[in-house]
């Protein structure tokens, strides 16, 4: 059974291409388990599973390293994607692919002097949504946080709060690396005023073309990358007139880069890397093992 | 760049076969860290180089996940010679592995039903030291100590103490389960009486092939499987006449099984499992940065 390991930011994934031959009747939440185990299998943060789609040009469907299945994952998407164009299952470098939430519109982008060679991908993750409603948030539920004064624990921050699919406060900062995230970042996701809590992003605008971004993730921390919280402090900073719209701007993240566009149709456009890390296949023993469960 | 990767009661490691390919020039602790590495490589506790050897039959180089280069490891060693049987290197069953501790003896088990498909995998142990001198203990140097009374913070415990390269002290339980193995190993582990410590294995004699075992290991505290302790242990229930000298006992630990012979000649053979998990290909881009560098 052949495989290949890729990761996007360091976030790595099994992938199993079923375009031509489907998994029947196997355990998918078990395989997905067994190939993730670092010690009896691969070792990765999940599957997945590249299949036909009759809605889209492809399909994606993602299981986590527990065997649950995901909706959506930006990393597993461009990987997914540059698999795609590399192995000549698109000759657009635009196409669709089909996840458990959505229909979603990817393009690869080929090295300058490399045209067969994809080096990154860029991905739609769609329109921003400003009212409080959307994220959401106390308040009239039509009208939007702009650079609003919000008191926490008699401290005052001014924020800055949308979705992009999920949401997102944001503050701009001098220092990312100095702001004490780990001490406000939970503070402000459990404040009343989110009664669904909220994700804490914090931004350093350093140039045009260039903000710091670190996060304080709903539910996980403080984690090395957050790909629709790298959208909401582009369109934070734009809103704010900290940078122009609709020039990408490279988004230093602690696990890496990522370069967001909010383009003139209202849409988010989120660039970054795919990378291989080996092409294989499972031994007949593990196989065996699996199959006969 | 080929690979495989193997486990041996869920320790696992990327092998490397360079017996017809030196790898020249290379950053072999880079390398090792790089493939080790779950996030970005394949994922391991470290990387083995199966090698020409002009001392033995073959020579097997362990490097650790951090880079440092290892003297020996049982899970890794069972591996490496079930490789080299699998895949035609030795006609014969027995064969020597140099590592950079000593040469060791191996011995391939085959299925009853498959003569060509390794079952498990047999190591020389070497001979077990019984001398306190060996361990190092306290007391007379050339003495040895089989169920000797010793008293830890006012409790009384039946001590058999050996070297199996390095040193056990060995109880007898009734239930290797119930024993506050994680209260009484740091003490027994850190008595004046042992000046260089030692690891303390507590066992069960289930009946004439059989044993429960359970490890403290120095420097490590409570773990999965300790080859050289199931080897004390057996030695130990043979010195106490708990079981029969020359009869293959089956170890059960956490981690799995073992089973231990100590042989006519004062030799104790370790033989367990050595599997397959996958075959394949370091991706191109992956070994361009490991080797750029």
């Amino acid at each position: 059974m052949l495989f290949t390991k890729m990761h996007g930011l360091g976030n790595k994934y099994v992938f199993f291409n079923l375009l031509n031959n489907p998994l029947d009747n196997h355990d998918l939440s078990e395989l997905a388990r067994s190939v993730s185990d670092v010690n009896y299998g691969i070792g990765s943060d999940g599957m997945i599973l590249i299949c036909p789609s009759d809605k889209a040009d492809f399909r994606m469907r993602i299981f986590n390293a527990d065997g649950s299945e995901g909706k959506n994952c930006g990393n597993g998407l461009r990987c997914t994607a540059k698999y795609l164009y590399d192995n000549g299952y698109s000759e657009s470098s635009q196409f669709t692919i089909e996840t458990l939430g959505e229909i979603v519109e990817v393009e690869v982008e080929l090295e300058t002097n490399h045209k067969s060679t994809v080096r990154s991908v860029k991905v739609d993750m769609g329109e921003p949504k400003l009212q409080k409603a959307d994220l959401p948030m106390e308040g009239d539920p039509f009208s939007s946080t702009i650079n609003e004064p919000v008191i926490i624990e008699n401290q005052e921050f001014h924020m800055t709060c949308l979705s992009m699919g999920n949401p997102h406060a944001i503050l701009f900062v001098d220092d990312v690396k100095k702001f004490p995230l780990e001490r406000w970042g939970p503070k402000i996701e459990h404040a009343t005023l989110f009664p669904e809590r909220v994700n804490v992003g914090i931004v350093h605008v350093l140039n045009e073309q260039e903000i710091d971004y670190r996060v304080w993730e709903r539910g996980s921390g403080l984690t090395m990358a957050c790909g629709t919280g790298a959208c909401a402090a582009v369109v934070a900073a734009a809103l704010n007139n900290r940078l122009k719209r609709e020039l990408p701007i490279t988004v230093h993240l602690p696990g890496g880069d990522l370069t967001i566009l909010w383009d003139a149709n209202n849409h988010v456009w989120k660039s970054g890397p795919a990378e291989y890390i080996c092409h294989g296949e499972l031994a007949i023993e593990t196989c065996q093992t699996l199959f006969s469960r």
